[in-house]
């Protein structure tokens, strides 16, 4: 096992005509994460040239498109945030895990073959009586060197350090031009608010900091994780690396199948994206599927398991209460979240109120000691459109809501988690609700879905609700695959899935009016006016599947020269026919008296 | 080449787990085409067995998905509407064709080897002084068999008509079950108030009349046509039978390459759906791609030509002005219309204004004598997000408004072109000036994108625009394949292209509230949820790729009727577990005081 992931291929090379390069703090002696698109340059009918500066875009990658950093697998990435969590001397190293799950792992011997080989005996904790959460932080006033990374990485396009600005501030982006307004304080101060987070367990040092929140970049997720059918380790490694490089913000383990802790530890020391998992689907497998058979204890203990390995947030389902299940029952689908169902089963057989209700503020306990976010669960989101902006949907959210303020009176960091299946004229609802009954804490959502009659194509039906909600307030998207409602997705279907959501989310930037995101859009349509069709393959968000497509026609490298393509052709081409309309008006501008005596109504 | 139509195969198999059926009019002997899907029964956990009645949806596959009608290309499709024309007593059968070019091709023995057997010569063609229009029978409160025809058709779930609407309302469909609005006189008051038209040409009475307005259904657009370097007559005509499969409500065939004449009449002959077509492209072939030697004389027998051979609406960029040229020059991709680029560049050669402007009036004198539409091109719509919604879009838009009044008077149906490229936000003012500026015309629009950064999947940037614009009010939607800007569309793209709007356009019709819309979706969730997986295939829009997906999971037929899937495992299953806890509540209801003791705040 081990050794299939040591020769696991992950891709590890830059994006083609791009090159990673790292932008310094200014508070903090920090490195900064970008990538940079080499655009080639412009050269007119006259063969004057114009130089275009590079692109600089928001990367996701983390070390595995640095040619300079070595990825080992094994190893698991370089321990970028460890030196500032350790310098804010409030956490102490353990004597050991404080799972009694964890330890029995560690002590299988039978487990050593596929066990990652550097695991942290001694996970982090808060010191007694430590508030070290980023939210803890940001209502101090404190500023780490988490938030001044965020603030320079979401800044990527207009950032001031390094004179990025300068290099792309000018004539071709029009009047578009970006000014910044991301700074540290800017970010340590939506996080004092709730209104945005940094997922940042203590123990995942490894990541890059990245902020969730409504008024910064829309972040996407992307879900991986084995099933008891299919997948290893080494599969969902591969399908992790696969996601990072695309675009994902964060990921989701929602293993289900075998060797869920194991799994989870490659993927957490593999990860420069924050990790979060559904607890509960662990215990569940810890009682062997019996629903009945879950309990606190075991839950708890799970909790405390998966945090010490670095979980950064974990969804639960905490507002799924007793009184909600009687509203799904004439629901068209009941209920379609696992984790929801499984909780309405348990409350119904013991005939008590949902344990993650009733124990929430012991489970804020526990994240706050190592800064785990909660992710609240919406276990009664709705299934199908009919079932949409229901009782039993809102409901729940209004519990969301009271369990916002007891996380954030522990210092948790919070996620809302919103819906599904949702038709296009109620989407602007569950927006304005969910701002309203969870005071601004980030909304996280899954599409949604404006329609259920296109299986196979669920990713485009849940693209658009995606893009408008993200428009509207939604910080987050979690990404739905062409394979959603029919079977698991490969590693082809988490890539379409990835640049699905990526435009949905960079569709509700552009609308927002978020600095510095059109500019992406800007280059692209000059490369394309210009028929510089490598620029145009590498600023999209897919350049193999840009060329890929280009060359299904015109295969022949000289075409990539060519100003004109294949779709129209020399006579037909509007790019080739407007250049030859502005230089025919500059021409005429040179003689414009005596065009306007024949013209009459010319004005050029 | 003619044996190569003649053996080509296109797809005549009815959709799998579907029938064709026909629907009698009341008002005429009519017979509208459906498509039924046969669902299967509903097995409960105790064997009770529930009967789904057949869903009832819009069908645009034509004759090719009835079994019982045998398809020869060579022969073209039957006649549907031949009778019904010609009993309006109102129009003539001409002795040969108007055009010049039209005669000059018929006359060359060299294409009847590619040649379309049974030709018209003898086209028809209004009496003189005789309104022949759709738009001037409905001006008159005359209903036509086309208005009836439409109107039973846009009532697919809820026809009245044979009893359908019984079938489909009651419990399954909840609150939602809908109630017909959609009667013939409905249809031809929004014919006559120029907010819907029925693109019709007298010669081409193989079409099965269709509505477009945005108090209709959505509609979607398929382009194909050849070009200069690819693409046979064979393959233009399968790409065209493809598109009436999937979905595609017109096409217009944009084809710039050889013999456009002969593969358009191949192409009508055999489309039972309305046919656009851009006739400037024909006209700049036959001066050989050169603007300047474009001339009234050669576009009016384009007219003319095309017109006789039963095009239903034509493009025309007659809205783009001499004075909108300047505000083109500091545009970021300039003109990127086909058409509209041509004009630029004749305009300014000629240093005059744009002929299809002032020949306007000549134009739809024409057009009425035939019952052609006019699609009023969007010759300068943005071709980036950096030009959207600028002076020389909104401009053109206004010019377009008063062309509209020409037509309307001249008894023309009317359509207006819009963009293009769009960020969302930018979307709604679109619509409002549209219909402000154009009356209510019904807007068709190419979706628009709403980014600029993912070449490779431009289907689902413009889906997201294209639903919210035809939410908002858009009538039809032009598709964008996955090839946009990239190359021309295969087979495949043309499908995923067609799908991708069909989804948009259903989005936009649940959104509108479009009564039945929703029935679809309810029949989906239902099946979804009682793990009926063939019923889900059968009523996804694309059931091919749906079980393709399923399979490539769980290949096993046994799979197909077991009561989870592949996604989640048994454990995990949501829609299992619902069911337990439905079981459990109905259990619980009847022991309910014994728990009220119990839990407290139980109401179940």
């Amino acid at each position: 096992m081990k050794d299939k992931v040591f020769n696991q291929k992950v891709t590890t090379q830059p994006f083609p005509g791009s090159e990673k390069f790292y932008v310094n703090g200014k508070l903090f002696p920090i490195n900064v994460a970008m990538r940079r698109i080499i655009l080639s340059d412009t050269i007119d009918s006259e063969g004057n040239v114009e130089k275009n500066q590079p692109l600089v875009v928001y990367d996701t990658s983390g070390p595995y498109t640095d040619p300079n950093i070595e990825i080992k697998l094994e190893k698991g990435l370089p321990r970028l945030r460890e030196n500032w969590i350790l310098e804010r001397g409030d956490v102490e190293q353990l004597n050991g895990l404080s799972s009694e799950y964890g330890r029995m792992r560690m002590q299988d011997k039978s487990l050593d073959e596929l066990r990652f080989d550097h695991v942290n005996k001694n996970p982090l904790c808060a010191k007694p009586g430590k508030d070290i959460t980023q939210f803890a932080y940001a209502k101090k006033g404190i500023i780490t060197p988490e938030m001044e990374y965020v603030s320079i990485r979401e800044n990527q396009l207009i950032d001031e350090y390094n004179g990025v600005i300068e290099q792309h501030a000018g004539e071709n982006f029009g009047a578009n031009t970006p000014k910044s307004h991301i700074t540290p304080e800017f970010v340590r101060d939506e996080i004092a608010k709730g209104r945005a987070i940094i997922p940042a367990n203590i123990n995942h040092p490894e990541s890059e900091p990245m902020i969730i929140g409504r008024n910064f970049l829309v972040k996407i997720n992307a879900n991986i994780g084995n099933s008891p059918t299919t997948s290893s380790i080494a599969e969902e490694v591969e399908k992790a690396v696969w996601s990072f490089r695309w675009g994902a913000d964060t990921i989701m383990d929602l293993s289900t199948g075998k060797n869920i802790h194991e799994t989870r530890e490659w993927i957490i020391r593999n990860s420069p994206v924050p990790v979060g998992t559904v607890p509960l689907y662990q215990a569940l497998e810890k009682v062997n599927g019996k629903v009945e058979d879950l309990s606190w204890e075991i839950y708890k203990d799970t909790l405390i398991e998966q945090a010490e390995q670095g979980v950064d947030y974990f969804t639960i389902h905490a507002g799924l209460l007793w009184k909600h299940i009687p509203l799904t029952v004439k629901r068209t689908t009941g209920i379609v979240s696992r984790g929801g169902s499984i909780m309405a089963k348990w409350c119904l057989h013991h005939h008590q109120e949902n344990f993650l209700y009733t124990h929430f503020s012991d489970i804020c306990d526990i994240l706050a000691k190592y800064d785990v976010g909660v992710s609240l669960g919406d276990g009664l989101r709705p299934g199908s459109i009919a079932d949409a902006n229901d009782r039993a949907q809102y409901g729940e959210l209004k519990a969301l809501g009271e369990l916002t303020d007891i996380a954030w009176s522990k210092n948790v960091q919070v996620l809302i988690e919103g819906p599904g299946h949702v038709p296009m004229q109620g989407i602007k609802e569950n927006m304005e609700l969910q701002l309203k009954y969870c005071k601004e804490a980030p909304f996280y959502t899954l599409g949604p879905l404006v329609t259920d009659i296109a299986p196979g194509y669920d990713h485009i039906t849940s693209a658009i609700g995606g893009a408008m909600i993200a428009w509207m307030g939604a910080a987050m998207l979690c990404y739905v695959t062409p394979k959603e409602h029919l079977g698991l997705p490969n590693r082809d279907d988490v890539k379409v899935g990835v640049i699905t959501y990526k435009l949905a989310a960079h569709a509700a930037d552009l609308a927002k009016g978020h600095p510095g995101a059109q500019m992406r859009d800007n280059a692209m349509s000059k490369a394309r006016f210009e028929f510089r069709w490598k620029d145009q393959f590498h600023i999209g968000l897919d350049s193999e599947t840009a060329l890929k497509y280009h060359d299904a026609t015109l295969p022949d490298e000289g075409y990539k020269a060519s100003h004109f393509c294949s779709m129209c052709g020399e006579h037909f081409c509007s790019m080739k026919s407007t250049r030859e309309v502005r230089d025919l008006a500059k021409k005429m501008e040179e003689k414009k008296q005596a065009f306007k005596d024949g013209g009459g109504e010319i004005y050029i």
